[in-house]
């Protein structure tokens, strides 16, 4: 835990009609500029790409696996440098390499309204699909029933900001027999999944077609989404999954888990890779 | 509930070992595109305003929410019709009246950037405070404890999708003696807080001053920025705020309660409207 993501506030504490004041800790929420610099015919292009809210902390991973997860970048080579603008500021810079063109046109919510045959899941799907390498690709990957089980208690020990605030989304990166490989959290479900990925993209491990990924809360398409252009083909979930992160999993060849806790859990797509025993 | 917002999948359920195939229902997530159409000096204009993911059903409420909240119109006088572009599509058109000039910098992500002082919380909420009407009026708004001890009931009988799915989010509007209103359900927070606004803006029902807006989950500064948009004094939130929401509380002078549960809240902001027997 870094401590610029948690503040402690003095509140009021009700309990059976009585009031007690005392400090508590709350997850720390800012925005985060994402910047991009790049050279174009046209000479040194500097972008303003998104705004996100989030935690501080890991905004290069954030950075880069934002720019990679919504496809304007394919891989860390590409990158020149990630630095601050300022010190102190919430504006990130990624400068690229020269030679290396961004596809902004990828950025997702441009994908929805391009489509041909209106805005619908499928059409978002179809846009999407068209950027995960290795969709649907053959594998032989298999998780015993009994390592997802013991996931949790994983997570709970690592989650230090959650532990204090009650208030912070968690992803996690798993090996197939269950071995903790990396966690992060934010106040953005999104931001946490992008902070992994963006670390294994700048480690050189992408794919991560051998991990498991746990989510804290639910699955959306969104998370989905960004899962498969990591290549991940297994994903858990503690919350309940939607109808559009049901059909992009199984249109991209991922398993998916969803409430998941204790013993059990429900395969929502893929069970070819859960074995039980 | 209507029928568009949950969708019937086969799936495995896995219990201590054993595997059961099962109808299971998910909460619907489909893209929503926002249009606006709106008369310049250049003629008719149409302008794609926005994506969102959201749980179908009251979409008109959450179009017109959704500009409201970010300040892209200021009052319902100034919509002359909202409608689907065509049937069985997501996106939705609203055409504003003649002479009404849309607040289009008021786009929340674009508030951040244009600020002098950088990007930071401060100026997230400074930008955003300009377009709150009656912030930190006087109001002798009180509510009783018991009072928001009982609303979790009520949220608990009306949400009908999170009831079959367990993965959507639901926002409810109570008057101050916790009298229910209204409630609205989404797999995006957000969007559930628009559908409930947009609501009331149609009816002719803002400033909302004298209701309790109730979260089924945690607040956020977008949230509360929303609320404070519509005029809204007291918020509860079932899960934890943010440090920015806390800070935005404050400086728009709501009421702002996190971790309700039982006969046990906690006060972060605006204590006097609360009062306990």
């Amino acid at each position: 835990m870094n401590s610029s993501q948690v503040e402690q506030i003095n509140i009021q504490k009700i309990s059976a009609g009585k009031k007690s004041e005392l400090a508590d800790m709350v997850a720390v929420e800012e925005p985060l500029e994402i910047l991009l610099a790049y050279s174009s015919q046209s000479g040194l292009m500097r972008k303003n790409i998104a705004v996100t809210m989030r935690t501080p902390g890991n905004d290069e991973e954030l950075a880069a696996g934002f720019l990679f997860t919504e496809g304007i970048i394919n891989n860390a080579g590409t990158i020149q440098e990630i630095k601050q603008t300022a010190s102190d500021d919430n504006r990130i810079l990624v400068i690229l390499k020269e030679n290396t063109v961004p596809v902004l046109s990828n950025i997702a919510r441009n994908f929805y309204s391009s489509s041909s045959c209106g805005i619908c899941g499928k059409a978002s799907i179809d846009a999407i699909k068209i950027n995960i390498q290795n969709c649907n690709e053959q594998d032989n990957l298999l998780i015993d029933a009994s390592i997802l089980y013991a996931l949790l208690a994983h997570l709970k020990k690592e989650q230090t900001v959650f532990e204090e605030t009650g208030g912070i989304h968690a992803c996690a990166l798993f090996g197939s027999e269950g071995n903790f490989i990396l966690l992060k959290e934010d106040i953005g479900r999104h931001n946490a999944l992008d902070k992994i990925i963006g670390n294994a993209l700048l480690n050189d491990q992408l794919p991560l077609s051998k991990a498991v990924l746990l989510l804290s809360g639910r699955a959306s398409f969104e998370l989905v989404q960004k899962a498969a252009m990591a290549g991940i083909k297994i994903i858990a979930a503690v919350g309940a999954p939607s109808s559009l992160a049901v059909d992009m999993a199984k249109e991209t060849g991922i398993t998916l888990i969803g409430f998941l806790k204790d013993d059990r859990f429900n395969i929502y797509s893929g069970e070819q890779r859960i074995k039980l025993l």
